[in-house]
């Protein structure tokens, strides 16, 4: 758990978003270990050290009828970058979704990540460019729930 | 599942994408309704005949440590709109997802679709601009798992 934490953190870091990060070691537990786990996480080593991880979760699509995989955060430590971890971690996950009959992969990207947009689209991955993403938070969420 | 893969097809046909529709009764039924169901579906009632519908699973964010309410489909049929239907189902869905600790409400909407822009910034729903959303599938998923 603290490495995952960790890990979580140091993406945040480079997201620029770190003050958004409140997740603890006990809410990571039963969130992803517990009776009712809802994500799945994935760590790549490099000379048997922890190097990057990958956390995912199943969506849905209504026009498949079938699950996809949503892949919520994607990191490779600065050191280990290089060696291709991203493209095992990514192709990792496009085999794990074909092995499940899952019929999609996707997960978003911040605008300004240039690199790992050059990245993504040498994948093969597309942009949903026409789709905008809402969110309803914090007071906003529990106003909307009254 | 004959009504909700025909609200499944009206919603496609209205966002213009319905040769994208290739869900069965029969998948819709097992993932939906199955052993191993991965989205759960509420149906909106005018009149008691059945006028629209939302499909919604969880999703996760390692941020906060904790699920979020995914909103996949909303659709309120043409005919029954102008009743506040639209504004119930999320409403109901903000309540459920504070009920079951989730954090966060989140969708997508079709940039052109300014009507339904207009009515989620009204509810307090902040647009993510800077967050483009990428997706692997098909040949290219095949492809990527070998």
């Amino acid at each position: 758990m603290p490495l995952i934490l960790s890990l979580i953190c140091e993406l945040a870091e480079y997201e620029k978003l770190a003050h958004e990060v409140c997740a603890t070691e006990e809410q990571l537990r039963e969130t992803l270990f517990g009776e009712r786990s809802v994500a799945e996480v994935v760590i790549a080593s490099l000379d048997a050290q922890p190097a990057g991880f990958a956390v995912f979760f199943p969506n849905y699509s209504t026009f498949l009828g079938r699950p996809g995989l949503y892949l919520e955060d994607l990191f490779v430590r600065p050191e280990a970058r290089g060696f291709g971890l991203g493209r095992l971690l990514i192709e990792y996950l496009a085999r794990l979704a074909v092995d499940r009959g899952w019929g999609r992969l996707e997960w978003r990207v911040l605008d300004w990540n240039q690199p790992s947009i050059d990245f993504y689209k040498k994948l093969g991955a597309e942009p949903l460019d026409d789709w905008t993403v809402f969110r309803v938070t914090g007071e906003a969420l529990h106003k909307l729930a009254r």
